[in-house]
C-alpha cells in the first residue's frame, strides 16, 4: 500500500481514478498472476485450434460454447402462471453499456406470442379524428429515430424492501435492467396522422399477447418522446422483446413499454387495466396505494464485485458498476468502501446519452479486512440516489416497486461478497 | 406534389428534412396503404397467438422465425481456401447504427478457431523490458474502456473499382462494414507493463487461427487508441469476431484489428507479413503498390433504396443510409436525386461518437421518372467523399482496397433500383 498512499481518496482502500487513466493499474494484476517468458520458456505449445482451418463464415452468429455460463436467469416455470415470469440479465458478467439482444431481461405476463407480422395490426382509435390501422409494411416505411436508452422493470431490486437482506448477485437482485439502441417511429407522428381529439388526455396501449397486457399513459408523455419501436440494436425486435413492434417509453417503468403492441386508444381517463390496479401500484405504510408512478429514479449498482464472488487475494481490484436515471444523464457516481462513512468520485465513461446506462469504475486496494462497498449516483436534475433508510422512510416496507436506494456488498475477511444492509 | 412544392430543396423530388422533424411525412404512407377502421370494420379477428399463453422466459434469446430472411451473406465456400472468405451485413434490412452481434460482418483467412480461453495466451515480447504472458483470467481483471465504433474491411465496395458497375445490393456491395460497442483494455496499459524499449517503432500482432494472420502497425498508433477487445455489445466476443480477444484499431482497415490475438511483438521494422505484401496493398496505375495505407476514408452509402428494390408506386419515400470516417465524426451528408447536379443536406441522427456509424435520412418524392440517388459525406477533418472519377484518377483502376467514393443507385421508370456509374 505504501507506494500508493498518496493516491488514497477515501477510506478502506479507495484509490484515485487517475490510476485508471492510462496508468498501469494492471501492472499489479499482471505481476501477481502472469508468468514471465524467460529464455527457457519461449518454446510455445501450439494449440490444436491453430493447426487446422476452422469453419468459414456463417449466416447468423452465436456465442462461443465456452460462454454458456453467461445466460439470463429465467427462474423456474410456474404451472399456475403459464408463460409468466421474468429472466434477468447477467450484469456481473457483461461489460460496456449495451446489452446484447440475447441477454436483454424479459418480463412476460402470458409468455411470448409467436407473431407473424403479416397477420399483425396496430390500431389507433378512441378520441381521434379518424381511426387508423397499420400493418408492418406500412410502418416500416416511416422515418424512424434511434436512441440508446435503458429499460428497467419497476420491480427490479424490489426484494431489498424486505426486512432481511436477500442473498444474491448483481444479476439475481438487479438484473431487470438492460440497455439497447431502440429504433422506431415517434408516436407523435402516428397520432398526428390520426388527429388527436382535444378531449383526449390518456393513451391506452394493449399488447397482442394472451394476457392482453395493457397500460395507460398520459397523452403528454405519448406526444413527447415515446416511440413505436421496431428495431433493437439494429435488427428487428426479438420475439421476447415484442416482435414485431412495441411501445418504448423512455425513462419510465418497463411495464408501460407495452410489447406486441396492437392497439393505441385515446381517452379522457386511464383505462384502469389490471396491471395498473392489482399490480404496478406502490402500497404505502398506511396501506393506501399510489397509481401511475411512472418515472424510474436515479440509481446505481456495483456489478463487480458482486454477491457470491470470492476475492482470492489482497491487492488491487477495480470496483465497477452501472448507473442510470429516468430523469436524464448521470452526472456523478460516488463509491464508498467503508459503508458510507467516506466517499470518492468514480470515473464515468461509456454514457451514450440521455437515459442510457453509464458505466463507472474506481480502483480499490483490498487489505484483507472487512469492507462495505456502496455506490451512489447523482443525475443531471440534481437528484441523488437515496439510502435504503431514506427510501423506506418515504415509501414504507410494504412497497415492492421503484426500489432505487443504495445497495451494499459486504466483503468479509475471507474475501466472500454478500448483499448486506448497512 | 403541389402541396409540398415549398419544401423542395434539390432537384428531382428531394424535400426539406424539416419534414422529418415531428411532422407527418408518414401521413402519406399511411393514407396510401392503410385501411380505415369504419364502424363496420371494428370487429377484430383475434389472432391465434393471442388466444393461449406462449413459452416463458429463456436463457438466451434468438431472432423471430419470421426474420430468417435477414442474414449475413457468407457466399459459397471455396474448397481451395478452407474456412476462408467473408460474410456481409444486411445493411439494407437494419436500422439504427449498432450492428447486432449475430450480423456483424466476417472476414476469415483460415476459418473460425474454436478457442478454449483456458488454453489461450497473449504474449508481449520483442523490444520490451520484460516479456509478458497473459491468460484470459489475468486480462478480465484489467480496467476497460468502451467505445461505439465502426469496423470496415479495406476491401469493402472494392468491386466498384472495376470498369462495369457490379450488380448488387447495399449488402452485397457495401456489407463489409459494421458498428458495435467494443470494450477492452487500452493497449498502452499492457505495453506500459512490459516496458517499451526506446528502439521499438512497430508492433506486430498475430492471431491464433490456422492462418497465423499477422499485421504490423506503427507503435504510435498502438499507444494511442488501440485496445485489446474482449467484449462486443456487452457480451464476450463472438468466435467469428476473435473470441476470446482481438485487437481493435479504431478507424483503420479491419484487417489490422487482428482476431484471436495471441502475440504482440515490438520491433524496429514492420514484419512484412503475407497479408501486408501479397494482400492489403494498393496497386497504382503504374503497377507500384502502396503498403500500410491504414486509415479508412470518409464514406457514405444509401441503404434504402438499395439495389434490387422495386418502388411500387409514385409518392413519398425516405432516402436513408450510413456514413462514417476513420478520421473522426461525420459533420455533413448531402444527397442528390439527379446524379449529382443538385444536392440537399440530410438529417444526421444516431451518431454515438467519434468513428461510429451515423445514420442519415431525407424525404424524397418519386414522380415516376428516372432518378440517380447519390450520397456524399463530409467528416470533422473537412474531408469530402470523392466522386468515383476523382478516386480513380488518384488510384487508378488496378486497386481494390479503400474504395470510398460516392456510389449511385439508379431508379428506372418502372421503379427498379440498380447500381450504376454516373
Amino acid at each position: 500500500m505504501a507506494e500508493n498512499s498518496d493516491l488514497a481518496v477515501a477510506g478502506n482502500g479507495l484509490l484515485s481514478r487517475r490510476l485508471l487513466l492510462g496508468l498501469s493499474l494492471g501492472g499489479a494484476a499482471a505481476s501477481a498472476s502472469s508468468s514471465l517468458l524467460g529464455a527457457e520458456a519461449t518454446r510455445f505449445v501450439i494449440p490444436e485450434w491453430s493447426k487446422k482451418p476452422g469453419p468459414g463464415p456463417s449466416a447468423y452468429g452465436q456465442p462461443s460454447p465456452f460462454t454458456t455460463g453467461i445466460q439470463r436467469d429465467p427462474g423456474r416455470a410456474n404451472p399456475l402462471y403459464p408463460g409468466g415470469g421474468a429472466s434477468r440479465t447477467p450484469l456481473h458478467q457483461l461489460r460496456g453499456t449495451i446489452t446484447p439482444n440475447g441477454l436483454h431481461f424479459e418480463r412476460h405476463h402470458a409468455g411470448v406470442p409467436a407473431i407473424d407480422p403479416a397477420g399483425h395490426q396496430l390500431v389507433i382509435n378512441g378520441l381521434v379524428k379518424k381511426s387508423l390501422s397499420f400493418n408492418y409494411d406500412d410502418l416500416i416505411r416511416y422515418p424512424m429515430v434511434s436512441r440508446i436508452q435503458f429499460l428497467e422493470c419497476s420491480g427490479n431490486s424490489g426484494a431489498l424492501f424486505r426486512d432481511n437482506p436477500p442473498d444474491g448477485t448483481a444479476q439475481s437482485i438487479h438484473g431487470l435492467v438492460s440497455c439497447a439502441e431502440w429504433t422506431g417511429i415517434p408516436l407523435s407522428v402516428l397520432l398526428e396522422d390520426a388527429g388527436v381529439d382535444t378531449a383526449a388526455q390518456w393513451l391506452s396501449a394493449v399488447g397482442a399477447d394472451a394476457a392482453s397486457m395493457g397500460r395507460s399513459i398520459p397523452l403528454s408523455k405519448a406526444l413527447d418522446d415515446v416511440i413505436v419501436a421496431l428495431f433493437q440494436n439494429g435488427e428487428p425486435l426479438r420475439p421476447e422483446q415484442g416482435y414485431p413492434m412495441r411501445l418504448f417509453v423512455p425513462g419510465w417503468e418497463g411495464n408501460v413499454s407495452v410489447k406486441w403492441l396492437t392497439q393505441l386508444k385515446l381517452s379522457r381517463e386511464p383505462s384502469q387495466f389490471r396491471d395498473e390496479t392489482s399490480k404496478y401500484t406502490d402500497t404505502l405504510a398506511d396501506r393506501s396505494s399510489l397509481q401511475f408512478t411512472f418515472p424510474m429514479g436515479v440509481k446505481s449498482i456495483i456489478t463487480s464485485p458482486s454477491g457470491h464472488m470470492q476475492l482470492r487475494e489482497q491487492g488491487l481490484y477495480q470496483i465497477e458498476g452501472l448507473a442510470w436515471s429516468g430523469a436524464g444523464r448521470i452526472s456523478k457516481v460516488e463509491v464508498s468502501a467503508d459503508g458510507g462513512n467516506s466517499w470518492a468520485e468514480a470515473l464515468i465513461d461509456s454514457q451514450a446519452g440521455d437515459k442510457s446506462l453509464a458505466r463507472f469504475r474506481l480502483p480499490w486496494r483490498w487489505n484483507g479486512s472487512a469492507a462495505k462497498l456502496i455506490s451512489r449516483a447523482t443525475d443531471s436534475s440534481g437528484a441523488i440516489q437515496p439510502t435504503r433508510t431514506q427510501l423506506l422512510s418515504e415509501k414504507g416496507n410494504l412497497a415492492f416497486y421503484h426500489f432505487n436506494a443504495q445497495q451494499c456488498w459486504g466483503v468479509d475477511t475471507s474475501g466472500l461478497v454478500n448483499n448486506v444492509y448497512v
